[in-house]
């Protein structure tokens, strides 16, 4: 690439965000859920589906390497088969919690794969660029940090959208990959439950479970060094 | 837990998006960009960094576990020694790229770390909530995604308040580490360059240079199973 004169064009027209807009994304932030239960049967047309995949494929990617794929899972069979490896996971994971934690766990509704109308999975192909890939020279995993990126923005813009994402983890990448032909080399990173629902809830499960309490945000900034920081700083005011 | 009658205070309120704020939220997403080299020096006030902060914090996070830390390095002499250290990483990067592609290599800017007033790391605590974590028996490595889910909230907040990102992950963990005087078990996932910018570029700099090209959504879109899909099918004439 030659050296070139900065054009208008390449600059970002309708740049600035009103504070209504601003406004918009935190609260899209702040009342995206993960959601388990509340899943409608209502299909989601394509014309959204197509929107909630575009903000997915505009995350960022390290090297622009863009490592995704994305499986929409609408076949019914193919749903049951992945809610079949999630339960064999969840027992085995409840055996893992002791006592009053594992009753706790075992009352949680941790997944709504065959509730929700569809399941989307998203993959890392780590292979996809060759083997050296700009900003993977020394830090390997961030193809797989960027299909993650690509997971929060299809999360945000499905709140929008007045649709709910619950990710599935409680389940083996190998059952994933059997059930959805997922070859070995290719990496899944997210099972998706994704669907209209009834309601969004104020606050996430877990913390309303008693699972564990949202953690004070100045418990976790610090300045200029790990755990290091003046009291008071204007910052932590800030908080 | 007991099983509990759903209160309205349960449910959010304001739970629904107009069409404008669905259109913010899209052109955020579509106008954020890895920022490099338009910072200004200009000073983030407490109160705006404070914003971008409580958006990271409320990423979804496996089992509730809100595994990260915020380092926010304001001092100049911290930046520079991240920065040396950057630079070598990118010397030895550089080498590993042939020919052509090696010329592009050098002529790119990568990073903004002692141009942007200040820089954020975003760190994961492995153990912060036990040895077994709901969400990661089976996905060990579910708590780095939610503090990469951090990385993105706090992305897209900088967006609608006109401040630049950019992450560096051309820098080995271990520098980092040396750098911020953070623990050996404690793993570095972000450092985040951050200010007020110039401007905003229309397209990804390394799509302009001709690094990669942006991959057609429609190639990477699957039904039911991997790399199978009926056509025409209607969700992809949408894409």
């Amino acid at each position: 690439m030659k050296e070139k004169t900065m054009k208008s064009s390449d600059i970002q027209a309708d740049a600035e965000f009103s504070a209504a807009e601003r406004d918009a994304v935190y609260k899209c932030i702040f009342n995206r859920r993960d959601v388990r239960g509340q899943f409608l049967p209502t299909p989601i047309p394509d014309s959204v589906l197509a929107r909630l995949l575009r903000a997915a494929h505009h995350a960022p990617s390290v090297g622009f390497m863009q490592p995704w794929d994305f499986i929409v899972v609408r076949d019914a069979a193919i749903r049951q088969k992945v809610r079949d490896s999630f339960e064999a996971a969840n027992e085995e994971a409840a055996g893992m919690f002791l006592d009053e934690k594992q009753k706790t766990y075992r009352r949680l509704k941790l997944e709504g794969i065959v509730d929700a109308p569809i399941g989307i999975c998203i993959t890392c192909d780590r292979s996809r660029t060759g083997a050296v890939g700009l900003g993977r020279t020394h830090q390997a995993d961030m193809d797989l940090y960027s299909a993650v990126c690509a997971v929060q923005n299809l999360w945000l813009a499905a709140r929008v959208e007045q649709i709910g994402v619950g990710w599935v983890s409680i389940i083996r990448h190998d059952d994933l990959r059997g059930a959805l032909g997922i070859p070995a080399e290719i990496q899944p990173i997210a099972y998706l439950c994704v669907g209209y629902v009834t309601h969004f809830l104020a606050k996430p499960e877990l913390e309303t479970a008693g699972w564990l309490p949202r953690t004070p945000l100045s418990d976790v900034v610090w300045i200029d060094r790990w755990h290091a920081r003046d009291t008071p700083d204007p910052l932590l005011e800030c908080l």
